[in-house]
């Protein structure tokens, strides 16, 4: 019987956690919940819990003291320039909260992470208000890897995080992607953030530890062990607004990520490929069983993530010189935009003689322009959104005829 | 002032008004509707029609002799094999009158044709109740024509028959892949049926006039004219149940193809391919803001075409061994369905345990299993659709566990 020693403080008692059991435990979410972790970790500690739980914490326990390795830890981070991040430090990100909400089935490890192991100097908070993750196939093609990294930087260039796993093939690549377009890039590992799994990406993960983060929810020295990966899926779904899946066989980790994505309320998106991949299967399937967007640029993206409620506000493509957004119009609606008055309502009859179209392809166009925010519905009839007229009042002041 | 011959028989009527107007003309549909196509002809020779009709008419009476032109059309499409299929005949396919049902706005050329002449064994009618529409591309790259032949050739394969337009790139590749599966399959042209419309595709419309159908709104002699093309797509999607674009570019003439299939209630498909392509941009478009179903086999075509309603009941795949249908599943979704009972339907709750899935998981996936035909609601609970009991009872007689 070994005897061990407890502590007062919340984020020693948290590492020490992180290092007992397994992330997203129900039993330990609702132990901390009860008792919040000083009195929790005690509680676990002396066995005060289910006997499945007690036995694996028994057999961490036997190893080595928890609370001496969490410190031990905790120094161990301090040295390279890391810290802890809590529940109770004001950088958490609620959005990882929501984990909470789609907890309730029968998976065991899908609760809130415990805490969370990082390295870089970015606040969490603020660099997750805006993010995509992009996850993909380890074994990608080229076609996969161009596609992930040209994304990425397309989204990072527009001041979105871009948060993938570290692996080899996609993720990597979106990390690059971010990276070399001057972004953010979190990278969210499966093993201590000391630790470079996989070996070969040691220089990126030093790159992003000064660039971006790089986030875990295992204490320093953990391993990479197989059923990390799909635990550690669900917080790269939290973090972001949407993931993109680039490339994936029929039976991938990425399917996980997406599938915690969508029960989490985020957007779903697949990139297509040539039917004639192995590597694509699994982001068609995507598309046509799990209802994923298809996305095919890093403008889409963007539009998908757009779409839902919460972000149009603070989509940074609207409000912006609008030019590639009317360029993703198809000819008809670009030329029925054209037609609608930037205040005043107008019918789709009077819009129709405006632009010289039938009344029919007028009324087939608006609902695409009222979707993505170029028109709005006003009196009866449509005008222009207050982005679209922001945008105008910017590209081109004087050049609109003016419709009554 | 020329004098013009008249006719009391009603294929020469209708050769004749085949070569003094364009097809798909509204007012030539409404003359017709009210005089039939003697009397109608007769009329319009008159000049008992609009100006505009009328003097569009007399220039092509200056040149020759509509009813004489009529005969020769006729005897010339007799010496090739040929016939003039007209809607009064047997053979004359219901679909197409399906035009009639669209051509309410503002477009002058969408009724149904006027008549089709033909080349070829097959009855019209009888290859077009199970047939597929491939287009695409004439710069199609070679991934395009891979897929456009690889689709066909499965199709045909499974007694669909290919319906496409001729042309160069996925349409000529979409005809050789039936034919060499020995399938059959249709070229809508554009043009006479005498006339090789691209020249490089002489011997390919010998091969589908031999095996296939070589049709067109036109008589013989007539010219491939620009606008015929987009005129000539509504055949194309009426007389299919539904369409797939395998390649497009931003501005194809595929997307009028689909948008008139999709007008006509027929599916609307596309096949993705790499986002790098500009000739997949169209059909990613498609998916995107079209709502085309995104297909990456035929076995996914047949599984479009076979969720609208009446298709259901024809469909081959369905109550053929479905091997492949059941392994279109995803894990999950197969595991349910192997607990769904034969005929006494059993709740969410039964078949949750029966299979040692969460009851949301079971929930999640019942929906998926009743769109494709699985399984159907009945008495409160869900057990096998009729055609799954038809698959189960020729695979497996004594596999299945008896539950309850």
């Amino acid at each position: 019987m070994t005897v061990t020693r407890t502590t007062t403080d919340v984020r020693v008692a948290r590492a020490a956690l992180s290092g007992l059991v397994e992330p997203g435990h129900r039993e330990v979410a609702d132990l901390l919940r009860s008792n919040g972790p000083v009195a929790g970790l005690e509680r676990l500690l002396a066995g005060a819990v289910s006997a499945g739980l007690a036995s694996a914490v028994r057999a961490r326990v036997a190893v080595a003291d928890p609370v001496t390795v969490a410190e031990q830890g905790l120094r161990r981070c301090d040295r390279l320039g890391g810290r802890l991040v809590i529940p109770e430090d004001d950088e958490w990100p609620q959005s990882l909260e929501d984990l909470q909400e789609i907890a309730t089935g029968d998976e065991p490890h899908v609760h809130p992470p415990l805490c969370l192991w990082a390295r870089g100097g970015h606040r969490l908070d603020t660099v997750t208000q805006r993010a995509v993750s992009i996850v993909g196939a380890r074994a990608a093609t080229s076609y996969g890897t161009h596609v992930a990294s040209e994304l990425a930087y397309g989204l990072a260039d527009r001041g979105w995080t871009v948060v993938s796993g570290g692996a080899y093939g996609v993720d990597g690549a979106a990390h690059r992607g971010a990276l070399t377009a001057g972004g953010v890039t979190i990278a969210v590992l499966a093993c201590g953030v000391d630790t470079a799994y996989p070996v070969g990406h040691t220089s990126l993960f030093e790159r992003i530890a000064a660039d971006g983060l790089l986030i875990s929810e295992w204490p320093p020295g953990a391993n990479p062990q197989r059923h990390r990966f799909l635990v550690r899926n669900r917080v790269i779904a939290a973090l972001s607004a949407g993931t993109v899946v680039v490339e994936a066989g029929a039976r991938s980790g990425s399917r996980m990520t997406a599938r915690r994505a969508d029960e989490l309320g985020r957007v779903v998106m697949a990139v297509p490929g040539p039917i004639t991949s192995a590597m694509s299967v699994g982001s068609h399937e995507l598309v046509r069983q799990f209802g994923a967007a298809l996305v095919a640029s890093s403008a889409h993206v963007l539009e998908e993530i757009g779409r839902i409620g919460e972000g149009l506000a603070e989509w940074p493509g609207r409000g912006a010189p609008g030019g590639d957004r009317r360029d993703d119009l198809d000819p008809r609606a670009a030329r029925v935009l054209d037609a609608v008055p930037a205040r005043m309502a107008a019918s789709v009859d009077h819009i129709a003689a405006e632009c010289g179209l039938s009344t029919r392809d007028v009324r087939r166009s608006i609902p695409t322009l009222v979707l993505l925010d170029f028109a709005e519905e006003s009196e009866g009839g449509f005008r222009l959104s207050e982005s679209a007229r922001r945008d105008l009042a910017r590209r081109e002041p004087a050049a609109r005829p003016a419709l009554r």
